[in-house]
């Protein structure tokens, strides 16, 4: 913090303020900081509402068309399918029919399997992967994006579900799980209606990654009692309570044949995503291998009847369409609080995701994603869901991904794969009586490796320090608690990173830049010199009720500091504060108060407070409040420069 | 948002645009954009703390000092009163002893009055004004706060013990009282001892307004009871249920001596009030007018015998001073929790009170205020109170205000004003016997109508509507349902106006101000005109994940629209975006993705990213993230100016 200067910079930087001033007189002068007539109340309100639940201008396209023409945008605005639809083309279908055929071989056995996670009979998530991708394609705006039953969702819903009724075989587990999903889709379409969808954000980047992972390893690790054939294992989902029931069956509770069965697959799936990793055109490999394990475990257990040697088999999916589930929904009664809770949690959730993902492929695609109707159509889906036996159902990660590296052109590709689950449903379910639990543990092990990104955690630390942190923190929060308690975290961090910013904003003293009329920080150029008699402090955030008081005595703080360290080194002390106001967005009222009572504490040190360029809503707010008579008209400057040029030409003059 | 230019205009741009490129080689180009060397992991994470947790330096002092000069300023630190007292003389004990006398006058009547809307007996009002301001002398730091109990704080206590235990009259609710005094000071401590005072600033200064306009409303019409000698009143707060309460006793409830006395005296003080504020110097008129009334009416109820009329008195307050209550406090069974939430919401407002009054005061004297001394001062007092039958104290606006004006000194006029209660305790409590509860009633009501500050809400409105909103929130909410809906409303109000800054920054298009080098908003400066071929976008905020996507959205949007505009007028469409970055305080990782996104949608449109002015953490991220490759060094510049010019240069060579 020491940036003393000797007599000769003295001089320097004074003859150089000068011929600033001589230049400056000429041009920047003539320009005064401009005060725009006030806006008319109701329009201001009507701007501010405007841009902060209709940022993306939803309406744009309908100005200035007849009415028969608005009808149709407006039916093609809830089903953009009627729009892109219209330039369908087979070779658009040979893409779709390919990536619908991929993502359904891998859909199936990790519908299957993250029912189980969701402690629902494995019908279930066929039934999800059956009618919510049909719903989306028709109402979805995104193009990559696979819609079905998704890891961590299932997991949620499973540990919310079960805190609530711990028996998961009764039925009024089943009505709750339907009951949430209902409200999962009405919180969805709610925000839509609403358009709060901006409130999604809030769940930062950093957080998803870290709440991601750590469901990835505790998903993980609730396999090892498919994969261990442990029959007597932990409701619990935290680490410590896993381990101590995986440890305490070492000696009775393990079956090596599921064991020997489960390795022998998972590593089979991970070699092959090892091989699509290194090659990206083998990804098929890849996404066919869940399959064909499937597949094969089945045929095997079939074979060597080893169910009856310990290992535990699927033995039962019911065989058939969704049946109708609308009566099973509790409206009323004890469980429709809960319901609601664990829905609106689960269809935040849901949404975040499926958002993160439809953003991710729009963005590499470079096509426009409209964030509204993403959750019109998750809303709907899930309700209709919820009426047809249905969970929730959001985008997947790893399909979406292998969807789109499959050559997915439109949603088709969904309306593809449910066809084919369909059929499964239809037809196939028999066939999967002797599928070993053990494979689906592999299977979901395989799938959700993919949720640890260990390079984006790295990024993070070298990035964002506070971020890492708050990856950390739902991280372990997920792993050492439970999902809820590392959501939590997550968001109090997230909360606590913004309400910081908007506490404790940065302030940074500005010095000029040699040869030039640019004032810059004097920390990031350290050849940017002071200039005698005056300090120039830069204020780097809206001044608002939450950090008026920091900022005023920040500023005060300078001051003190400077003027001790300008005595030491024999440097013109303080005469005169310049803030420069442009990264000062808006002030509120204790933010005018701060001001004030900046001016007085000033005034009765003998310093002259000088503003530079405050903008419109500030200057509107300085002559609202009469600030600006206080302060001085004259004492208000288009830049740093002009109020440096002017008061160095009346130092001159005296 | 018309801004079309007709060719002339565009050539004459142009040609500025050339000669400020060719003046600025040769000075602006020289410098590059600062990336100062990182910072070591530790050092930056301890300046971040000390600044959000030590922005004041308190150790500052303490620095380069003998161990025995440390100790003697740790216990000046503990007790300002040692380092003050030592350049105290006579003339500052005159003031201080006149202002004493003053503000007791004026507290005692008070005291008795507050008590009653705490529920408790009036002896205990008294209490609180005789420990409390004594304990504030020797701790606090501000000079013309008067300490004792006031209205708000009194009135949020009533309504919450009686929600708690409804039988004010039971020992429970006196033992919960000073339960929850003792949390109160807790909190207090606790705020001061994990430095975070910086939490009273989130109540902002319009919700405070608005929320102590609400409970001097609320406050008067409890007095409606003493003021019209109802009996039978109701026990909720609402205007609504009030008023029912008043209509409903017209008949038979109203007592027209009580009347009598009461508006006479309520007529009497608010006459004082008017007179006092017209002429500065009769000031001590008002400030003695509440003594005057309770004698005068004691006096005359005891001639006249009025209460065998039916005029309530206060008919007995207990001799002596307070009792020990040390074993009252509930530090376990049923109470206790009750007791500490209590405890922490009176707390919190006692402390926000005490804050705002000692802010303004040594803002108007310019002296400094150490709010973790206030804090610290106010949770002993409390802690101590509790302890000896005293409930929450904190600073009265309205005391303070008259002990300011009758020229205090000190803190010494709190103790003047200690042992003149002292004194009423011990030898004249007897005499008030005979004191009618209507002027109570008027004192209070006379009180709290300087809580109503109708002056700052007009302010509201003109500078800032949604403080408008905030202050219109917590008035309504404590008028129509509660003090702590009230003040919830004030808080949430606040919150989402923080959210709301940071969810949906603002964005604006620059121009160059023409004869100068200067961009400035073209909505702000209407002669400011834009360049051909280029955009220039500043974003006003820090670039955080709540707000990350919304920038890069409205950035393409603004694109999208500016193009569409210049094609109509056939001004050159846009080829490169210059985002001026000086504002964007901060980066995190989501807004170094949306700037990567931003990056590949424009390319996919041909038009060219450049960056102008990042300051020193957001070039440290963009270094870190390897985003500076993928833009291209070459493509940050110093100042819009620099990016202007370069681009004019590459134009004209191509």
């Amino acid at each position: 913090m020491s940036h003393r200067v000797s007599d000769e910079v003295v001089e320097r930087v004074t003859e150089e303020t000068r011929s600033v001033h001589s230049s400056r007189r000429h041009d920047g002068m003539i320009h005064k900081v401009g005060a725009p007539p006030k806006q008319n109340l109701l329009n201001e309100i009507k701007e501010s509402v405007m841009e902060t639940f209709f940022a993306d201008k939803p309406l744009d396209h309908f100005k200035d068309q007849p009415a028969s023409r608005k009808f149709v945008l407006g039916v093609q605005a809830v089903f953009p399918i009627l729009d892109w639809g219209r330039s369908y083309n087979l070779s658009k279908f040979k893409g779709d029919l390919v990536a619908g055929l991929t993502i359904a071989s891998l859909s199936i056995p990790q519908d299957i399997a993250y029912a189980k996670l969701a402690n629902l009979q494995p019908q279930y998530g066929l039934y999800v992967s059956f009618v919510a991708p049909l719903v989306y394609a028709f109402m979805g705006s995104s193009r990559d994006i696979a819609i079905g039953p998704v890891s961590v969702v299932s997991l949620l819903l499973g540990t919310m579900l079960t805190d609530e009724i711990s028996d998961y075989k009764s039925h009024d587990y089943l009505r709750l799980a339907f009951t949430a999903t209902f409200f999962a889709g009405v919180t969805q379409m709610a925000l839509a209606v609403f358009r709060l969808g901006f409130l999604i954000d809030f769940l930062s980047h950093a957080a998803i990654v870290g709440f991601l992972a750590g469901a990835a390893i505790t998903i993980a690790l609730q396999q090892l009692k498919g994969l261990l054939g442990i029959k007597h294992f932990t409701t619990k989902t935290d680490i410590i309570s896993v381990m101590h029931s995986v440890w305490s069956n070492v000696h009775h509770g393990w079956n090596w044949q599921t064991i020997v069965i489960g390795l022998a697959f998972l590593a089979f799936i991970l070699a092959t995503k090892y091989l699509a990793k290194k090659n990206k055109k083998l990804f098929w490999v890849s996404a066919l291998s869940p399959l064909v394990s499937f597949i094969l475990s089945t045929f095997f257990v079939y074979i060597t009847r080893a169910d009856k040697k310990g290992v535990a088999i699927v033995s039962h999916i019911e065989k058939g369409v969704n049946p109708s589930s609308a009566k099973e929904i509790f409206f009323s009664g004890k469980y429709l609080g809960s319901g609601i809770q664990i829905g609106v949690i689960a269809g935040l959730i849901a949404l975040t995701e499926a958002v993160a993902i439809g953003r991710t492929f729009a963005s590499v695609k470079d096509y426009p994603l409209d964030g509204n109707k993403e959750m019109v159509a998750m809303g709907t889906m899930n309700i209709i869901g919820s009426l047809t036996s249905a969970y929730v159902a959001t985008g997947s990660f790893s399909r979406s991904a292998v969807n789109y590296m499959a050559g997915c052109q439109t949603a088709v590709s969904n309306i593809i794969m449910s066809i084919v689950v369909l059929l499964t449903l239809v037809f196939l379910t028999p066939l999967f009586k002797y599928t070993p639990n053990a494979v689906l543990a592999s299977i979901i092990i395989a799938a959700v490796m993919g949720l640890i990104n260990i390079d984006a955690v790295i990024l993070l630390w070298k990035i964002d320090k506070f971020d890492f942190v708050a990856c950390m923190g739902a991280f372990f929060g997920v792993i050492f608690k439970s999902v809820e308690i590392g959501l939590l975290i997550a968001v109090a961090i997230s909360f606590a990173k913004i309400l910081l910013q908007v506490t404790r904003p940065r302030t940074v003293v500005l010095g000029k830049l040699p040869g030039t009329k640019v004032y810059r920080n004097i920390f990031q150029y350290p050849n940017a010199t002071q200039i005698p008699r005056m300090l120039i402090i830069r204020v780097d955030s809206a001044i608002y009720f939450s950090n008026a008081n920091y900022i005023k005595d920040r500023i005060l703080r300078w001051l003190r500091e400077e003027d001790e360290q300008r005595k030491e080194s024999s440097f013109p002390t303080v005469e005169y504060l310049i803030v420069e106001m442009s990264p000062v967005t808006d002030i509120d009222t204790s933010g005018i108060h701060a001001f004030e009572d900046l001016h007085r504490s000033l005034q009765k040190r003998g310093v002259q407070l000088l503003l530079a360029n405050p903008g419109t809503i500030v200057m509107e707010k300085l002559y609202a409040s009469k600030l600006v008579k206080v302060i001085g008209e004259d004492r208000i400057f288009l830049s740093v420069g002009d109020a440096v040029a002017t008061i160095g030409s009346k130092v001159e003059e005296v």
